[in-house]
């Protein structure tokens, strides 16, 4: 019996390109184009920062990975469309079916874990219509590492006060699923892009197109 | 005055992408694709796997990323394939300066340090052209970490028994070269594609096409 329902935020509950409308806002026609490489660079930064344990809070990896977005893609970034767009990340857009499966799992004890700063993923929860079904907003900048690495995953564990077997973890990244099935959590792969399966010894126990598979689980 | 010159090998030395024309005489036509998504995979999972802290050496890694990427493109691998394309990475073609560059630094102590395992990087060092130049071959398999983790540069620098201002690190990758230079190695990026500089606080020593730029510091 699961006591925790612990999810990622960004490409889980959020949809990171949300911010391609503000981007074509800025720059015509480049949204798309943008707001891809900045993804790819945010994961390639955070994860580069903690192998080389160089780390830096996640509001400074995702101004890094836009500035090299945007130079990747000839636009020219101001102090002002820097600003604009690192707030977009603050208001992005939750995934269709999040807050209707949310609302349908009131009983449970439900948990936003990332590795987003506060300053980051408290107002995008905050602001968002989901705040009143989250209990706790846990962010891997407590222990200063990030996810995959098993001590991310720990400290969620402590703060929570729960057993690994207690605990179901949610995400949309493989890299994320993989290493909370390698720590020990339970753990629902939501594929929502129909990404085919690492080639790993360390497999998530189940998979779902999107949260709604979770309601199984009730 | 640098002592050592240590080279990381794949995509540095050797064109990883040369088993191409192996993919295409099995898979035709989806050579390009295959090797692409190889090689994506292949840094993905190393990556991964430090991060897990699941170790596993670069053959197997090269061979999971091999199966991952054959599926991506619809290619049906067989042990004869596997077998043959994992054999193709053991005879990487160098890039074209590579041998006559080596030749002119004949009287400086020259060293590859790579990921990759023993199985793998001494079989295609020992069989090159440059096998005659190079005087150490290092893997981070020694030390069970990957580059760019801090312990996989120190492995090699106490193998070498130098201090780290004694050593000038070459590598066109830049996990590799921006964790050289988080290390404390002197560094110069061979950027052979023309990348973009990372938007980060640390930088590699110098910048060169490709490693005829190594001839000044002769």
């Amino acid at each position: 019996m699961v006591k925790a329902f612990v999810f990622d935020a960004y490409g889980t509950l959020f949809d990171v390109h949300s911010v391609k409308e503000e981007c074509n806002k800025w720059f015509p026609e480049k949204g798309d184009a943008i707001s891809t490489t900045w993804r790819e660079k945010q994961l390639n930064y955070f994860f580069l920062r903690q192998l080389m344990e160089r780390y830096e809070p996640f509001d400074q990896i995702t101004r890094e990975s836009l500035r090299y977005a945007c130079k990747a893609n000839g636009a020219q970034l101001t102090e002002k469309s820097e600003q604009a767009l690192m707030e977009a990340y603050l208001n992005l857009g939750l995934f269709e079916e999040v807050e209707e499966v949310l609302s349908q799992l009131n009983d449970k004890r439900l948990v936003v874990f990332s590795n987003g700063s506060p300053g980051m993923i408290d107002p995008l929860v905050g602001r968002s219509d989901i705040s009143g079904h989250i209990d706790e907003v846990l962010s891997a900048d407590g222990v200063k590492q990030y996810k995959p690495v098993p001590g991310a995953y720990y400290y969620a564990q402590q703060e929570l006060g729960l057993e690994k077997e207690d605990i179901l973890f949610m995400s949309s990244n493989p890299w994320d699923i993989t290493g909370a099935s390698s720590y020990g959590f339970h753990t629902a792969w939501i594929n929502r892009k129909g990404l085919q399966r690492e080639e790993f010894d360390i497999q998530p126990e189940v998979e779902y197109d999107n949260l709604k598979g979770l309601l199984e689980w009730k």
